[in-house]
Order: structure tokens, then sequence, then C-alpha cells
């Protein structure tokens, strides 16, 4: 098949290797000219096959909400616009409605593999009518890992595969977390005498064997206490949504809803509901108090 | 009535005088000879008359078994030692044991108040016999608030005050930092003009209402953003007790136990669950990493 | 001053009752002719003078937006709604909106004190112009409690009143759980002969008194081990967007959320994610499995 | 070698098989005729060749003190006793001085894999001095997987193999919570379309995929909703005792203390707390309470 795919950075540009490896003729298009086989978004469309698909890799948000809106003008009836970034599903009812408009189907598609997928395969989680999937499934099966799972057909609706993996990262900073939390213990006490090699016995034979422990296995390894690195974690939104979509069902949410505080609170320099802590303690117990940091003190100015 | 008193620091000077207003007769004992009534422990026992009373006032832990271990030697038959420092409750036993032995009665009392013990009067949680409790009451009678609350006796086994005041002191933390919590979030928007003013109109009508309010209120008219204190706060134990006390019998405790793991880790310069979480992040995903503060940079040195 | 109110349920009734009292001439509507004073919405407001003041006191939703809305044909240039129902602060500014169209003001007003309101006063919160909330300051001045709290301008922006009183209600959630997680901790055990006169006890001196463990105390007076009631909790908005504009703020709110999630297992038969976990378990340790509940067993169909 | 193994149960008869099959001689000993090989600890011990080794594999607490208590008796200098069972890791230098009394060496030895340890090996974390288990390092051999993984010698103290699988239990109850409550939520709505499809395709690719996911896959493979089974959780010591350790340590531990906490919940019939929660929304808002299930209706009285 031909597809056309926008935005080639870090994703985008090891999915179109993948894809090619795959058998699928990829025409991709970025801003960035060193890397783009078109000059433009109306070049790329133009070169596309009918029935047209471009898979869109761009950021979530304004980017892809811009790139779906220039499609709905370029593309026609029978063609397809797939979203493999990181939309919030709520998003999608909007594209695909748009789309729809014009005769244009719509799939969306959860993507999750990271810099290891253009090796291992990325696993996919789609949502919209089986046709529409269909359309594209030579481009999900190039892109998929090999064996029977890594894809899924989520949903009928909109928004089903980036619902799909809007959990799946939930889930994900919950796994961390708990990994974390069982890391600072072990390294606060000295009962053990080699964190990492406990860990790394962890890979075989346990009931925690998975491949996030793999991962900081191979981290400690190289830094074994990680006092290179500062403890400061970003979010991209999917575990705030993920919250969000529990606290709209009523379904209680303890664990992933502390991982993203956690991460919430890696990022403050200080914790103001702390200081209002500290500050009532100072006032009923005359408890000592603190001073903050010196201004300019922080050294991770990003 | 007359009473020993063994700890004379910021609660015990306080105590003694109160009791003193409340027509006790009070020889207090310190190490510190300045503000000390007689020059051992051996004296005060000696100017006590039979029944003594000794009330000890130290810290918690080794301080407060090493004088009660004293006073069973210095005490006898129908003589009576109150504990009313912060003690775990499962010292108690042990304490009201070592003093059975020798004939002395043993009641342990939780005492709350901090610096406003003084003037506003103690609230006093007291565990043993009826009898016990009885020899002690008008002391009790003079440390407690003037209204009909304040005191209780808790239970006939010894424990039930220091058990009552943990529990007082786990709910202590969890209220503290629901108002903590929602004065950072009101902090961090700009939706509210005048937070303080915000949270001093709460301290009438609103469901809200309470004397750790109050004392927030009146801390955030002096310093609005509180930028002259650190997020940082200490624990005394009890905390600690109550969340263990919580597991031992299987009472789910989220928000306690939370309020105490927000203490932990305002304590902590740098989060090593968070360094584990980044380190994963950038393993699967290439994110980037934040090196963290210089060695030396850590302006709280206490 | 004149003001029509529209809601005379629980809360909009016993506020027409306490302005009435504070000297402001009230002219009510409700669906309920029993309670209205006027026959329909059209009515009231041709009744009122101007500036013509209308204080809306109805279910948040639908109902209140169809009413505002309402209002908005109704009333004209100069004239003021106030939103005194328990809306979310992001419909308030489209509500504003609304009305300005038509040069009417819009005052959103927070409104706490519950059934004890009548007696002792409505803590108000309040967003809007100065110049809107001075037109309805003598409303204010008659629901407010008689101290010098109770009542606060929160912000010029509309949504500020409700904002204020959406984290008043987080807040609220976690001191309640506070209580209730010490109180089921002292139930759990046999350290405490009479937990309810512990409770009893906290009234006064202590760090953690409060209206609401007052109310708490005056609860289990009269059924010691709540027996009578089940452990069920409902929660009417203001807790779910406490936590979701702590998300959007990246503000750690582990407490109120835990208080949320608490409320929303309280609500379920059985636990999904437990059922998940028992499973789980199964599979790798080949713990036994429980059966549900039988169909048709819950005694609590609503 | 050869080796003596006490308690034949599920893990402990599935290790004579394993032992057995690599090459170890095993002589078992359970007060369970019909399993057993010897018929008293005596015999067992009689048949041993020096230095005799004894797995004890008995339910932790009282069980295992006992079997050690009586070992300490009947072997002598040079022999080893390996406590492969669930005792907490304080217990260890307990019983490792008990037998270095009588010259007796130990290690603890903590031990994963569950009912499918026959088949993939047990993962084994063990304490104690490299002499004591290189005696034993022939029984490890056999029981271990047999990739480069699932084996440590975690520490030379005492305890080091408990504790490295305590904290592995901690991770593990918050890890399956992680994967339960994602679950949930895509249970609670009805986006996705095919839920246990979606966690299929997870298996591979992801960044999620682990061995516990593949359990859930299989079990909702068979029940789809789980309808079979109550959410219903027991825990075995482990996950309370590295909340213990981490609260001795000052270390925070949100996500494991919520994920034991949310076993605690399961297994109770109705939440004390909620009960406290709606007796103050009661008093305060007049919220209707909702009376508790009615007596002898509890569906699952174990």
């Amino acid at each position: 098949m031909h597809i056309g795919l926008v935005g080639l950075g870090k994703m985008g540009g090891n999915m179109r290797t993948r894809m090619r490896e795959g058998g699928v003729t990829v025409i991709g298009y970025d801003r960035n000219a060193d890397v783009s086989d078109t000059e433009s978004l109306e070049a790329l469309v133009e070169q596309l096959p009918t029935p047209k698909v471009v898979w869109v890799m761009v950021p979530a948000g304004g980017p892809t909400h811009d790139t779906i809106t220039a499609l709905a003008d370029l593309l026609g009836e029978g063609d397809l616009v797939v979203d493999g970034g990181n939309s919030r599903w709520t998003d999608d009812k909007i594209h695909a409605d748009l789309l729809a408009a014009k005769g244009i189907g719509f799939v969306d598609c959860g993507v999750s593999g990271g810099v290891w997928g253009l090796q291992n395969g990325y696993a996919l989680m789609c949502g919209g009518s089986t046709a529409d999937v269909a359309k594209a499934q030579p481009a999900f099966d190039a892109l998929r890992p090999e064996g029977e799972s890594g894809f899924v057909h989520a949903g009928q609706q909109p928004g089903a595969g980036h619902f799909s993996k809007m959990v799946h990262n939930g889930i994900e900073y919950a796994v961390m977390q708990a990994y974390a939390e069982g890391w600072e213990l072990l390294e606060a006490t000295d009962v053990v005498d080699n964190v990492p090699e406990v860990f790394a016995s962890w890979r075989e034979g346990t009931v925690i064997r998975s491949w996030l422990l793999d991962l900081l296995v191979t981290a400690i390894e190289d830094d074994t206490h990680l006092d290179k690195i500062r403890g400061y974690a970003d979010d991209s939104g999917e575990g705030r949504w993920t919250v969000e979509a529990a606290i709209d069902n009523a379904v209680p949410m303890n664990v992933i809803a502390a991982s993203l505080f956690a991460r919430f609170s890696s990022r403050q320099d200080d914790s103001p509901a702390m200081k209002a802590v500290a500050a009532m303690r100072n006032q009923f117990g005359g408890h000592a108090l603190h001073t903050p940091p010196p201004p300019g003190g922080d050294a991770n100015p990003d």
C-alpha cells in the first residue's frame, strides 16, 4: 500500500523506516526539509494514489488539529486519515465529524513502543469503523510486533484507540511508581548489599518480571544510585486524562492518581502545601520553621 | 493536692504554671537547675506527701523509660506515676507492669494543646484504673480547659490515653494536609484575587471552620504566600504509629498515610523514587534527564 | 432592599426566612406553588423595583442554566443576577457573558452552612465586579453570620466565588475523611473503652477541634457504632472539580483525591479492581477465589 | 547434594520435585504422612550426610520458629538451615543467632514463582554468609529458572533475602493494583468494545508488558467481566511489612500503601469510615442516610 506520513520526528521517522521495511510505500512530510520527502502537505497528498491514506504523527492538540483541518480540505470521499499521535480521545470525535462531513474516514491509533519500536515493533490500539481500519491494515501490520499481540481494533467509536492508549499510559505511571518505591526502600536501608543485583535477579521467575523492570535494571547497571539524574518527571497528558476519566465515571483510582501527583511534586522546588503544614505546626506547637532555598538557588532552571 | 513534675521544658514549664494557678502544689524537677524546684529526683520524691503522685513530662522513649525506672525504685505501694509525654502506647503496658511489681499505680496521659495550653487549657486523654485516675484528678482538673470537654478517661487498659492521643495526632496530620492542599490550589491559580481573605472568611458559617483553620489564617496574614518558610515538616512519631496501628488492624487509612508520606517527602532534597521513574522514562522514551542539584546546594542543613 | 429569589427548596426556603429577618424584602418563586410567593418567574421580575436583583438558588447544571437564560430575557440594563447554587465555576463565565450582552450584571456566590445556616448564618464567597457585589450587599449582610468572617468578595473574575466554594468543599471531604479514618481505627481496637467519650473530649483544648468534629460527636452520641447507617457517601460535584482543577494546575492533591475515591468506593457493591487483583492472585498463587454476592442481594437499591 | 526438606505443601511439594529433577537428593518430611518421605524430623536429620542441610518450607511465624528451634537441637556444628518460607526479615536475625549458638549456619531465602515455579523455576533471594550460601548452592541451582537471572545472594546479613522478597511483594501489590484500576476504568465506560482484546494486545510491544499482565489476560479470557469472582483480596504480610519498613525509614510509599489499603477495604462488608462520613454529611446537610445490609445478608462468610 501507499501511505502519506505527516511528522517525521523521533517517532515518525522511525515509523517511516519500519513501514518501508515492511513493504509499505511511504511518502513523508515534515516542516524540516532535511528529513521530508515532499515540499508540502499538498504535494504529499497529490502524490498518493486513491484512496489516499494519510497518517498524522505530530504533537497532540493544536498541531494535530491544524493538520487534520488542512487534510479535510485536501482529501476527499473515500480517503482516510489516521491520527497516530497522543491526542486526547475526546478530540477524536471532533476530528471524525470534521472529516466525515467531507466523506473522509478517520481512525485514531494509540502507539506504544517508544525508541524501541523501530526494532521491536509498535503496539497499536485503533478506533474507528471496521472498513476504515481495513484500509490502513497493511500499515498497521508493518508497524506492529511480529507476534500475535500488539495490535487491537479497540472499538468502532472514534477515540476507542486513544482511550485504550490513555489507560495504558495511566497503568504505566503506576507500574513505574511501584518499582520506584521499592527501589527507594532498598536504597534507604543497608539490609541488602547490592541493590542492582537484587533487581537484576527479579528478571526471571518472579511475579513482577516485566519490560519496565528490565529497563530499570539497565539504568542502575550504569548509575548504581542514580546519582547522575534528578528525580524529575514530566507528564505528557495521558495520566491526567486517565484520572479525569476515572473521576467522570466514579472509578476509584488511588494508585494511578498518586503516581500522577508524585510527578507533579517532582517538579516543585518547594511544596506550597507543606509550607502551609509547617506554618500550622509552628502556630500551635512552636515547631521551628525552616527557611526556603535562596533565590536563584535552583540548579534545574528547565 | 501535691504533685511532683519531672521535666520543665516548653510543655512542662507551662503545665507547672497552670497547675499552680489551679490550686495544685507542684514541686518541679528538671536537669536544668535554673528552672528546677529541687536538686534531684530523689529530693522531689522525698518532699511529696503520701500517696506520692509524680507526673513525668520528658521526651518519649529512652528519657521517659529511664525516669520511670528510677521512680520505680523511689516510690512505693499506693503511689502513682503519670506519663504525660508522647510515649508510644505499647510502652505503657511495660511501664505499668514495671511499677505494678512495686505496688505503684500508673496512668498514661496524652496531652494536646501545644503552646496555647497554658492559656486555653490542655486536652487530656487518660488510661489506667479508675482508682489511679482519681488520685491525679485534681491535677487533671487544673490542666484541662474550662468547658465540659477536654478530659477523658479513655480506658482501664494502660495505653488507652496515649492511643487516643496518637489517633488524635494522626487525624491532625490529615486535617492539616487538607487545608494545605486547598491552599496550594488557590495559590496556583489566579481565579481568586486574595487568598488570605478567602481563608479568613471561612472562619464562620462554613462546614470547615476549625482551630487549625484559624491558625493558618493567622500565618498567612503575616506572610501571604508563606515565602519566608520552607515546605518542610518533621514528624514526632504519632503519625507513624497511627498508620502502623491501622496496618496491624487491617484498617484502610489512605488519607492519614498520605499526610505522613507528604512529610517524609518534604524532607527530601531529591526523590529517589522519582529518579527511578525518570530513569525508566529515559530508557523507553528517550525522555531528557535532569541533572541533580550541585553538592552543597542544600540551603537547609538541619 | 428588594430581591427576587428563585428556588425555595431546603436551602432557598431557609435563606428567604433569614433574609426577611434581616430586613430584606424577598419575593420568592418556586415551581411548587405551595411555597411560592408569585405564580411565575415573569411575575417575580415584574414586581421588583429597578435595579432588579434576582438570586437564583436552583440545582446546578441544566436548571440553573435555564433559569439564567430566562432571566436574560426578562431583565435589562443595570439589573443583577446572583447565582447562589453549586454551579461549576467554569459555568460562571458563560453566564456572565450571556447576561453582559444585555447589560445585566452577574455575581456568583458559593454558599456554605447547610441546614444550620438559617440559625448560624451562611458563609458566602462571591465573584464579580465590585459594583455588582455592592448591589446585593444588603442581601449578603442578612445571610452571613454575625461575626467578622463568613463573607468574602473573592475576586473580580466571574467564578471566583464558586471556585472558592469548590475548594472549600474539597477540603471538607478530606477533613471528614480524616476524622472517619481515626474513628474507624478506634472502633477496630479494644484499647479504648468508650470511643464516643474520647471524641467528645476532643471538642476543647485539642488541635483538632472543629465544627465537623462537633457534628460527628453528635452523631455517635445517638448511634454509638453507627450501626443504623450504611457507609455510603454521595458527592455533589465540587470534590471532583477540585481534583480536576488540581490536575489542570499540576497541584499534587493526594489527600483530597483519596477522600473522593473513598466515596466512589463506598457506592460500589463490589470492587471491579479488586476482582482483577483476586484474579491475578489466583493465577499466580492458586489463592482461593471468593464468589460474588447473589443477584438481588443488594439491600440498598438506591 | 543431599537436602532435607521440611514442609511438603503446595510450594514444598513442587520444590521437592524440581530439586529432584535437578539432581538433588531430597528427603522430605511433612506432618501429613501421605506425602512425607520420613516419619519424623528426627528421622530426616538422621538420614542426611554431614554437613547436613535442611530447608524449612512451612508457614511463617510460629510453625517456622518451632521447626527451627527443633532443628537447633537436632543439628550440629557446620550444618545448615535454610528458611525458604515467607518469614518476616526481622525474624531471621533471631533464628540465625539461635542456630549460631550451636555452630549451625543459616540462610534466609525468599522464594517467588507460585504455582508456576515447578515449570518455570523459582526466583530465589538469599541472605547469609557466602560460605553458608555456597553449602546450599546446588539446591538453589536446581530450583532457579534456567536463565541468568532468578537468583541473588542479596546480602551477608541474615534477613537480606526475606527483605528483598518482602519488597518484591510490596511492588507486586502495586503493579497488580495498577492493572486493576486500568481494567476497572475500561469496564466502566463503553468507549472500548472488547476489553479483553485490548488487554491481550498489550502483551507485545507496549511499555506495560509483563507476566502479571499475561495472567490477567488469561483470567479475563475465561470470565470476561470477572462476574464469577468477588473483589476480595487477602494479604500474607509482606505488603504490611513493606509499608512498615518504609515508615521506619521515612520513605514515602503512597502507591504500595494504597494497594495494601485497597485489600483491607476489599474484605470489609461495609466501611466504618464511610459510615462516619455519611453521618457527618447528614448532620450538616441533611443528606439522606442509607441503611446497612440486613443481618445475615453477607454472602461471603469467610
